[in-house]
């Protein structure tokens, strides 16, 4: 029905705006949804608005998936959401470095075709993950970095913010920081969809105490988030630096693989050994859609919802 | 020897100018040092400059390994040789990308601790990595990209070249070229020292068809580079976005933990199955020194030195 409504809607436009692919994911009865917004380190911010937030997102993500849709897109739409939302650590509410400025990250891999595209160091795109998709699609690249990238990305299509300083959040440090903890937490979304395929991206604005420049995990394809239809779906959030040191999205697949571990497995090894504890936590899906939420740190926002009727979110244990 | 020499130089400049870690290496008889310098296309450039600046590298680093210098120190002098040759696709012999100027991405991993560093999308930087040196050794970070990321670097310490127009080989089109094909070759290096530990770095200056801002695989820890003591150090060249895609580095020591492969057989594996023919080639080493150095190109200028006499250069089979 969908893909029939955006033909009509394409005729009614002309026929150059036919969509390029209408796709219908109907052949399995099974698709899931996982979403994460990171550590929240602070007691204020733990509460009403994220939770609200991720049931929207889930709620609409499985209403999605139900009618067909692709994990790919309903993947870049969770984040692109996360993002939009300007409370968490992700497109408009990316906390600032230590010169005071945004510089964001994000990437997405698609489970399917093993096709990728990932952002770096990026000061004034709007969806960081937009402009991933943008890279998928667009170019025969995997990655951009830095103003020179985001330049070439603008060229493609992906749309600025105009004022950066006063679009995205300014971090006000309070009297009681702990400088060594994160300030919010990177977003991520997998999704298994009814034509079998994974996706996974994940988005951020880094630490607070990064350097300008500074790229952590979350645009390193197998470091921050991968996905393979014959594996899982992985999105990372924590500390960046151990996540690329430990290939850690990707190492979830091989032990799965190569070790013949489950995902639930697989992801309790990388959490308790491979990382320390207070490294971060991961969101995972194995091709069934049986989810793992794992993390290391005092909390991690997180949520599921899959065609099984589970619905949850939650912030601690 | 080396170590006492240094000390009596440090001495001789006073107190400030001990070395901080003076270390011999000496705990063990075998050493081995690998280096390649990618995929080279045209006749004419694969000759005798290339074999000789190999076997001159070759040499020292065979030298330095033998009174116990450090994989990691000879793995950073080395490439950093090569890429002040010039006649090599990493520092100043990197390629110009489609808006006509340079982008140098580099990336450095020690066996022993995990400790990496890496850059990338950098336009000024002499040497990429040293400064990927300068990373590890002086940040939190692992990898710094961009504009932003080169000036935290001119902080910490990292040379600057003045005028990159000038300083970095202007790329000529020929009449004969085949535009899908590679221009050059990304260079790396992979050691075992004597304390048992090993090293892998790798530098390039990117395709000759990249688009301005793209990051390949060089400066990406477990898709270019890769090292554990008790796995292996591998440095690629080759398609970077197939190599971001498969985390190569990363997968060919996960084939050996998880699997039970040996180094060759996991080498293979991945040059064979994972990678399609034309997507590049890797150098390798395991904790005891053996090789591997494999490609499904054309050709790889390679070379090799080991404590039991080895010494080889070569560029097609």
């Amino acid at each position: 029905m969908k893909a029939i409504h955006n033909l009509l809607a394409a005729l009614a436009l002309g026929i150059a705006a036919l969509p390029a692919a209408a796709e219908t994911c109907d052949s399995n009865e099974a698709f899931t949804l996982v979403l994460h917004g990171g550590f929240l380190d602070y007691e204020e911010e733990v509460g009403p608005p994220h939770r609200a937030l991720f049931r929207k997102l889930l709620k609409s993500g499985r209403e999605q998936l139900a009618s067909g849709g692709s994990a790919l897109d309903i993947v870049v739409d969770s984040i692109a959401a996360l993002e939009d939302s300007g409370i968490l650590d992700a497109g408009k509410g990316s906390i600032v470095n230590t010169a005071g400025f945004t510089e964001t990250d994000a990437s997405l891999m698609d489970g399917r075709s093993g096709r990728s595209g990932a952002v770096a160091a990026m000061q004034r795109l709007k969806n960081p993950i937009k402009a991933s998709r943008l890279v998928m699609d667009k170019t025969e690249h995997v990655l951009f970095a830095g103003t020179n990238g985001e330049q070439t990305l603008a060229g493609l299509g992906a749309e600025l913010v105009k004022d950066p300083a006063s679009y995205f959040q300014k971090y006000t440090p309070q009297p009681t920081d702990e400088p060594t903890k994160p300030k919010h937490g990177t977003v991520g979304a997998a999704a298994l969809d009814r034509c079998g395929n994974l996706a996974a991206g994940t988005s951020t604005g880094g630490w607070r105490d990064k350097l300008p420049g500074r790229v952590g995990d979350s645009p390193i394809i197998g470091a921050g988030t991968y996905a393979d239809n014959r594996r899982c779906a992985v999105s990372g959030t924590g500390v960046g630096e151990e996540y690329i040191r430990h290939s850690v999205a990707y190492a979830i697949g091989a032990l799965m693989e190569y070790q013949g571990l489950s995902l639930a497995a697989a992801v309790d090894r990388v959490i308790d050994e491979t990382l320390k504890p207070g490294d971060g936590g991961v969101i995972a899906m194995d091709p069934q859609g049986r989810i793992a939420m794992r993390y290391n740190t005092p909390s991690m926002l997180r949520g599921a919802a899959d065609s099984s009727g589970r619905f949850e979110v939650k912030i601690w244990d």
